[in-house]
C-alpha cells in the first residue's frame, strides 16, 4: 500500500534535499504528492514554462524509490496573472473583490480563468503524463474551502443566469418553479436575476438552493474540465482525484467523483482553535463518505494530520497514539492509502503552523517514530488489509442538497446539519456497525437498515426507493422533520410528512422549533427505552399516529402524552419516526432494539473503544486519552494481525492504543 | 366589528380559491387584505398594467360577503423596475448596495421611484376607488422594518443635503446647531455634508440625530404622496391606513398618522428567534401607542399572529389560547379589528416558516377552530365592545425623536431603550391602570398623573405643559437622565435636570454609567418602601435635593447616602424622580403609594393576569401559560360579555384565559 | 512644573472665556493646551488663512499668566477639503472609504495631504514661533488612534510597493524574505504587490509584518515632516511633542521619538465602556514606556482624565481620590508636567461625554476642588520631585514589532499581547520595583535583572546584548515563546528556544497552544515555590533541559513530569525560562527569589498598594476604593513632601490615599 507525505521541495533549499529523502526512505514511505501549489514556478510569466525545479525533484525523489503524484496548482493562481486579470477574483456577498494574498483567489466562473488552467494542466500532463514513477494526478487542492465555493460578482451573476436558463428553459418556469409571485419577484428577464448578495431580509429559499446548486455544478465542471485534458494526455495507469474536505460548502462531492478515478479526503480531525478532536463518530461519518461518494471504491487520505494545526490560531496538540489511532481509523473504513500532513512544518506562509512529522528543526523526532512504527506495522499486513472487503449492513441517507437547504433555513437556532446528521448516525458507529452513506442514485437493497437523518428536502427518486426497501423487509429510521421540502425548495402541501405519512403511519400537524434555550421531555413507554427519560431539544414534531404504534412520548409540555417516536409497519418492513432531538443515551437504547429486530451485526465496547471488521480484519481502536479498556472478543481464532500472536479472551485497550486482529 | 385575515390569493392556484373562501366563511371573517405584495402582477412590465388576477379573486370574495382591504405594493418593487434603474436600490452605512431578491430594497429618496408611485397608486386608485365592497386602503407595507429605515447613498446624501437647507436655511445656522466647530467639522458647502457612512469613531450627535429626522420625514412625505393621490381618487368612505411596526426605527409614527384615517398595527408577540413572547406589557405598551399615536381612535391589527413565526428561524410556538388571549388584549386597548396573518402559509418565498390560520397542508384545524371559536364569541358583542369608550386617567410620554437620541448615545451598555421604557410604564400595566402614550401635541389635562421616562431628549413645549400640568394639580414621575439634551441633541450647559431642576426640586452635581457587570444598592426610607432594597443598574443619579423631600438613597458605594429617589412639590402637584434603574418590586411599591396619592383607580390583581377596562367591558387576561389564578371582582353585577351569565366573588382564570365581563 | 488643561475656545462662547481663565488661575494652572483640532478656524477655506479666535484666546490666557503649547490640527481635515480631495480619505480592508464625519479621516500616505499639512504647520509656526509665551508645539494628536493606523486604499498600496522597493531593493530579495514561494505568491513586479485586503484565508505573515512596519514607518515620517517646518521656523526653546496613545497599533512611538523633544501621553485608565479602570501594573506600563521610549526622559501626560470618559458609552466614573492618585503615580514613574482633559464637558460633538474638570453646567465642584488641591500641594515639592532621578534596576524587553507579530499569529485564542506582557512584567511591579522598557537599541548593563517576555520575533542585536548581560552576571526571565521568529518573521530552523537555546540550557522539542478552554496544571519543585500549584494556560512549552535546572515541572496532562520553569546558569548570571502562563501567585513567589537572587530591591506592601521611589520622593499609592491598608516604612527618616511633617513606623494609606514622603 502507499504510505508518504506531502512534500514541498520549493519551500526548502536544494542542500536540504538528499536529508529529506535519506529521512523518507528510513521512515518508511513510498510516495509524495506534491506541486499543487507550485504554479508560479511552472509558468513563472504568462506563457513561459519552466519545470526544472520539479524535474530535479522527482528525479531525486523516484531515483530513491519514492513515487509521485502530481498536483495541478489552480488552487493557487500566480500574481502575475492576476494583476494582469484582476476579473479572476472572486466577490463576496457584499460586493467585497477578494484580494491576492492567500489561495483559491479565483471565481470558478471566469473564462479567463478556464483559459489558463487548460494551459498549464496541458502542459503539466504533457510533461509528466508517461513518467514512470508519477502515479497519479491531484487536481487543484480542496475546491470550495474557506467560503471560496460562492462567489457573487458580475462573471458569477451571468454564470448564474446562463445556468438558470439551461435548467428551467423558460422563464414561467423559472417564476413557476421558485415561486416567485411572492414579494412581485417574478423575472421577465433572465438578467435581471441577482446572485444572492445582501438583502434587508432574507432571500428566496429556492433561489438560495438553485444558487447553491449552480456553485456545486460550476465547480464539478471545473474539475471535469482539467479531468478532461489529464485523461486525453496521460498514462491510462495514472489515476486522476481530488482532496475533498466535507464541509457544507457548495460542492456536490458526488457528482464530481464520478470524474475521477478515486476519492480523495483531508482528514484533520483537530484544527486552528479547537481545544479537543471532533468525535470518533465524526471522523468515521467522513471516511464513510469518502467510501461511499465512489460506490464503495476505497479512496486515498491525500493528507493525514501528523501534528497541531492552525493557521494564526494552534488547535488542540495530538497526543501520542493518535496518528497511528486516527491512520487505522481510515484504513478500516476504506482508506487504501495514507499521505502525511506535511512532511516538514514551513518556515514562512501562512502555514507556518501547520505541524508535520518534521517540525521547524527538521529533526525526526516523536512523531517521526510514531509515524515509522506505523509504516512497519502495516508493511507486515497493509496489503492484505486494504483489499479486503467491507460490508455495511446498514446505510444513512446523506444528500449534500438537503445540507444545503438547512443551511438556508436551519429553522431553529439550535440547529446544525452536521450536528443533527451525527445524532441519528452516531449510534450505528457506537454499536460498531459499518455504514454506507448512500444517495437516491444508490441501491439499497444490500442493507438490513437505512436511517434517513432530518429528511427535509426531499428526493422524490430515493423516497421511492426507501418505499420499496422497506415494502420488501428492510427497517427504516426516519427523524424530524422528514417530508417537508420539495426538490425546488418548496414546503409540502401535503400534511407532514408529506409523500412519508403513509410510510410512516403518522401525521403531524403541529410541531415546535425550540431555541437553545428551550427544551421539552420525552419519556420512553415501550421497548428498552421504557420509563427513560431524554430532553427533546431543537425541535418537536407532535406525531399523530394512523397506523404506527407508539414507542415515547412527550412530557412537561402543553403537549404532553403526544407521540414522540413511532413504530409503523410497511409491507415485511418496518419504519421509525423520532420525532425530536434525543439524548444519546435514549438514542443507543432505541437503535439497540431497532439494530437486534433488523438483525444487525453489532459489536458492543465500553468507552470510547470503536471496532471496525473490514474483511477478516478487525480494527479495535481506543479514543479516549485516559481509560484503560477492555474488549471481551467473541468466539473464534483471533491474532495480531502486525505480528500474527494469539490473543484470547479480552483484550485490553491503553489509552489511544490501535490494534488490528485477524478473525480466522 | 371587522374579523378577517391576511390573503394572498396569487400565491394559490385558483383552483383552490373557492376552498379559501368557503373555509374563510365557515370561520366566519367578513375582511381580507390582499394585494400589497403584488406589483408585478399589476405592472407586469414598465407602464402595462393588469388587475385581472385581484379582479377575480376581489369578485370572489366580495360576492361571498367579504369585505377588502387593498394594500399598495409598494413595499415590492418588481424586478424588471431595479434592473432598469438600479439607483432605486438604497445603500448602506459601509456603501454597499441593498441586492433585489427581498422587498423594501428602495430608497425612499429616489425620485424615480416616487413616479412608479404616483402611477401604481393612481392605477389602482383608478380601478378600485369606487368599488362598493372595498372599504379601505393600506398604503405601503411596514415602512422601515428591517433596517430599511436609513439609506446613504448619493440620492440619500443630496435629499439630505436639502431637506438641511430647508430646516437651517443657512450653513451658518447648521453648523451653529450642530456644533460643528468640534473636530473641524464646520461645512463652508451644503454640498460637503456626508450621510453617516463609516468613520473611525463616532459622528456628530447633532448630524446622526437630524438624519434620523430626516429618514423619517422622508417615510412621511413618502406616505403622503400615496395617501394625497388616493384621497384626490376614490370613495370618502374608503379608510386609508398603514400599518406600522413600533422598533426604534427612523420612522416617525406620529407625524405619519396625521395623513392617515386610522393607524394599523401588526401584533407579533413572538417572532424568529424568540423563545417566549415578549411580556404582556410590551405588548400592552404598543396598543397604547397604536392607540395614542391617533389622539385616542381605535386602530386595526392589520397583522395578528395566529401562529409560530419566522423567516429562516422559527420562533415560539403560541400555545393554544394565545390567539384569544392576544386578540382581546388587542381589543380591550383599543382595536376595533383584527386582521390575521395569515390565512395559510406560504408554501415558497421567505416567510415559509410564517404560520396562518391554515398551515402548508391548508386544512382547518386548531388554530382554525380557536380562531372560529373567537370569532363567533366577538359576533355576540364585539360591536358593542369596539364602541365602548376608555378612559385614561395616567398618561406616558413618549417621543420617537428621544429614543432616537438614545439610540445614537445609550451611554451605558446595559442601557436599551424599549427596556427602560417598559421599566417605568410597566408598574401602571401591572396596576392594571390604563395608559395613553402622550408627545408634546398632547393636551395633560385630563390625566391624574404623567410618567415621563428617562427624559433625555427634551421638548421645550412638552416641558412647559408638564410644568403646567403639575401646578394645576397633577402628578408628574421623572426619571435618571430627565432634561439633559436640548433638541439639537445638545447636553444643556444647566446644571441636571436642566430646565427641570426647579420643577423637580433636585440637582444633580454627579452621576454614574453602570455597565452590565456592575450594579449599586438602594434603600426606600419613607412610605411602602420604607427598608425595602433594590439593585440599582444603568445609571445612577447622584440626587442633591433643593426643595425635594428624599424617598430612597443609595447604599454600598462611595455616595451611600445620597439621595436616589425624591419628591416634590411644584404648584398644586407632586413631582417624583427616581434617579436610577430599580427592580420592579420596589417600583410596584413606589407607585402604589404615588398612584393612591394621585388617587388613579388601580385594579389589583395576582399571577400574569392583566384586566382591562374599556367601557362596562372589563378584560381578565390571565397570560400565564402554566398558572391558575383567581381574581376577587369588585362589587357590582358581573355577567360574561359572550354568554350573559352571572359571575359572583372570585373568577378564577385557567391558563391564557382570556374573559371578558361586563360591569353593571 | 506645568500642570494645565486641555482648553477648547472655540466651542464656548467667548463671552464666557473670561470666566474660563478666571477659574483657571484660581484652580492654579499654568499651561493649557489649544488648537489641536482647529484646522477649519485656521484655514476656512482652501489657502485663506484666519488666526483670529486663538490669537484673542492666546492674548487672554497669556495675559493671565498661563503658558499655552498649540497644537497642530492634522487630526482633523476640513470638509472643504476632503470634499474637494476625496481621495485624502482612508480606505479599509474590505476597500470601503473611510467617511468624513469624525476625525483622523486620512491617509498619512496621501501627498495632497502633506501639501496641505506643509501649509498649515508653515503657516502655523510662522504666526506663533516667536510667540514668548507659547512654550511649545503638539504635533497632530494621538496618531494610528481608533484604527487609523491602517489604510488599504489604492495610494496605501503605491506607497507600500515603493517602501517594499527602498527596503528590499529588488523582487529577489523580497520574495525570499517573504517565503513567497509558499502558494505561488512569488511576485514578479512591484506593482502586484497587495495591501493585506480581505481575503478567503490569512495574509503571508511576512508581508503582514512589513505591511505594519510601513504604516509605522508612514507615520514616522509624517511626523517629522511636521516637526522639520516646526524645527526650521520657531524659536529653540519651543518644545515640540506629540501625545501617544498605546496600543497595539502600527505606530513605532520609539522611531517617532526620536524626532521629538520628549514624549507625551493621554492617560486614561478608564474608558468608555470599562467597568473598572485598567489594574495599576497596567497603567504604570504606560507611564514605563513613556519614560522609556526616550531614554529615560521625563515625559508629558498631555491629557489625564479627570471626570468619566466615552463617547456613545460612558465608562467607569473615576472615583474621589482618583485624579490626585494617578496624577501622582505618573509624576512617580516620569511625568513632569500634567494636562487634564478636559477643562470643561462639551455641549456638543463626539465627546459629549467626556467630563472634564468642569462638567456641562461649566460650575466648580468636586473635581476642580480636587485638582486645586492637587496643585496645591505640587506647588511645595513639585518643581523638585520631577527634577529626581529615576533609578532602575530591571529592565523590560518591549519591542512593538513583537506585539505586531503576535497580533498577526496570536497562535492561542487566549493569547493577547497586552495581556501576557503584563504577566511578567506585573510580579515586578508587585515588588515595587522600578522598571524601564528596554528595545535592542538601549544598554543593559545598568540592570540587575531584565525581564523578555514573550520574546516571539526576535531580535538579533538584542538577542547579543542579552547574552552578554547576563555573561557579566545579570540576571533574564525569559517566557514561553522565546526565539520563534527570525526578523521577517519566518519561524526559525533551530530546535526551540533557537538562538536561546544554549542560553536557557533548553531544548524545547514540543508545545501545546491551549485554548479558553483548556488548562494544565504546574508545580513547584524547588524555592519559594516548592509545592505550590498553579494553572498553565495559553501555551506549555515542553522543556528538556541541558545544562537548566527545574524549578516547576507539570502534572495532569500527558507530558506531566517534563519540566515547565527552568533556571540556567550562563557566564556568570543566570537565565530563568518559564514555559507557560502562570497565575500571579506562583509568578509573585518565583520572582520573589528571582529578584533576591538577583540583589533586586524591593519594598515588599499589602494590598493594593504601590510604591515608587523618585530621588529621596516616595510615592505611596493605595489603589484599593475600599481597603485601608497601613504601610511599614523603612528606617530612615520620613517626612511628607507637601507639609515636611514627620512620619513613623507605619502609614496608614485609606482607599484611594496618595501620599508623598521624603526620605532621609
Amino acid at each position: 500500500m502507499y504510505i508518504g507525505v506531502d512534500y514541498y521541495p520549493e519551500q526548502w533549499p536544494k542542500t536540504r534535499w538528499a536529508e529529506d529523502v535519506r529521512l523518507m526512505k528510513e521512515l518508511g514511505i513510498n510516495v509524495v504528492r506534491i506541486a499543487e501549489f507550485g504554479w508560479q514556478l511552472m509558468e513563472p510569466e504568462e506563457g513561459v514554462y519552466d519545470f526544472s525545479l520539479y524535474d530535479e525533484a522527482i528525479e531525486l525523489l523516484t531515483s530513491n524509490g519514492i513515487k509521485v503524484v502530481l498536483g495541478t496548482p489552480t488552487a493557487t493562481p500566480p500574481a502575475w496573472m492576476i494583476h494582469s486579470y484582476p476579473e479572476i477574483l472572486p466577490v463576496d456577498e457584499n460586493g467585497v473583490t477578494i484580494s491576492f494574498g492567500a489561495r483559491r483567489h479565483y471565481t470558478v466562473n471566469s473564462g479567463k480563468y478556464h483559459q489558463f488552467t487548460k494551459k498549464i494542466v496541458t502542459k503539466m500532463a504533457e510533461k509528466y503524463g508517461q513518467h514512470p514513477d508519477i502515479i497519479g494526478w491531484q487536481v487543484d487542492n480542496e475546491y470550495g474551502h474557506e467560503k471560496s465555493d460562492r462567489s457573487y460578482g458580475a462573471l458569477d451573476r451571468a454564470a448564474f443566469q446562463c445556468w438558470l436558463k439551461e435548467k428551467y428553459q423558460t422563464l414561467d418556469e423559472l417564476n413557476q418553479q421558485w415561486g416567485t409571485v411572492f414579494w412581485s419577484q417574478t423575472y421577465t428577464d433572465w438578467s435581471q436575476i441577482p446572485t444572492p448578495r445582501k438583502v434587508y431580509q432574507e432571500h428566496n429559499p429556492s433561489l438560495l438552493l438553485d444558487f447553491d446548486r449552480f456553485c456545486a455544478d460550476a465547480y464539478t465542471a471545473y474539475n471535469k474540465l482539467q479531468v478532461d485534458i489529464l485523461r486525453s494526455i496521460v498514462r491510462k495507469d495514472q489515476f486522476i482525484t481530488h482532496n475533498f474536505v466535507f464541509t457544507d460548502q457548495a460542492i456536490n462531492q458526488w457528482d464530481m467523483s464520478k470524474d475521477l478515478d478515486f476519492v480523495s479526503f483531508d482528514n484533520y480531525p483537530v484544527w486552528g482553535g479547537l481545544a479537543e478532536p471532533i468525535k470518533p463518530a465524526a471522523i468515521a461519518q467522513q471516511h464513510d463518505l469518502c467510501r461511499s461518494a465512489k460506490g464503495g471504491k476505497n479512496f486515498w487520505v491525500m493528507e493525514e494530520l501528523s501534528g497541531a494545526q492552525g493557521w494564526s490560531r494552534i488547535g488542540y496538540l495530538p497526543r501520542p497514539g493518535h496518528i497511528k489511532l486516527w491512520t487505522y481509523q481510515a484504513i478500516s473504513r476504506g482508506a487504501e492509502a495514507i499521505v502525511y500532513f506535511r512532511w516538514r512544518a514551513a518556515q514562512f506562509g501562512t502555514e507556518e503552523f501547520c505541524h508535520g512529522i518534521l517540525d521547524h528543526d527538521g529533526l525526526p523526532k516523536r512523531k517521526y517514530e510514531e509515524v515509522k512504527e506505523v509504516i512497519q506495522e502495516l508493511k507486515t499486513f497493509g496489503d492484505e488489509w486494504i483489499n479486503a472487503s467491507y460490508e455495511a449492513e446498514v446505510a444513512a441517507y446523506y444528500d449534500i442538497e438537503n445540507a444545503w437547504a438547512w443551511g438556508i433555513q436551519p429553522q431553529s437556532d439550535a440547529f446544525a446539519y452536521k450536528q443533527e446528521f451525527l445524532r441519528f448516525y452516531r449510534p450505528v458507529h457506537s454499536a460498531n456497525v459499518l455504514t454506507d452513506l448512500v444517495t437516491a442514485a444508490d441501491d439499497l437493497a444490500r442493507y438490513k437498515a437505512v436511517i434517513v437523518p432530518i429528511y427535509f428536502l426531499t428526493n422524490s427518486e430515493f423516497t421511492e426507493k426507501l418505499k420499496q426497501f422497506v415494502s420488501n423487509g428492510g427497517t427504516a429510521i426516519l427523524s424530524y422533520r422528514a417530508g417537508v421540502k420539495e426538490e425546488n425548495n418548496f414546503v409540502t402541501g401535503q400534511t407532514l410528512p408529506g409523500a412519508l405519512s403513509e410510510f410512516t403511519g403518522i401525521q403531524i400537524h403541529e410541531y415546535e422549533s425550540l431555541q437553545t434555550s428551550q427544551q421539552n421531555m420525552v419519556v420512553g413507554i415501550k421497548g428498552t427505552i421504557k420509563g427513560q427519560e431524554s430532553t427533546a431539544t431543537i425541535w418537536c414534531d407532535l406525531i399523530e399516529p394512523t397506523t404506527a404504534e407508539v414507542l415515547a412520548e412527550y412530557k412537561g409540555c402543553f403537549y404532553e402524552g403526544t407521540a414522540a417516536i413511532t413504530k409503523n409497519s410497511f409491507g415485511k418492513g418496518t419504519v421509525y419516526y423520532i420525532g425530536t432531538a434525543l439524548e444519546d443515551a435514549m438514542l443507543d437504547g432505541l437503535y439497540d432494539d431497532i439494530l437486534a429486530e433488523a438483525q444487525v451485526d453489532t459489536f458492543k465496547t465500553n468507552g470510547e473503544v470503536e471496532v471496525v471488521k473490514r474483511g477478516q480484519f478487525y480494527s479495535f481502536l481506543n479514543h479516549s486519552t485516559t481509560e484503560t479498556t477492555p474488549v471481551k472478543l467473541p468466539d473464534g481464532t483471533w491474532k495480531t494481525a502486525a505480528t500474527n500472536e494469539l490473543v484470547k479472551g479480552e483484550l485490553m485497550l491503553k489509552p489511544l492504543q490501535a490494534v488490528v486482529l485477524i478473525n480466522e
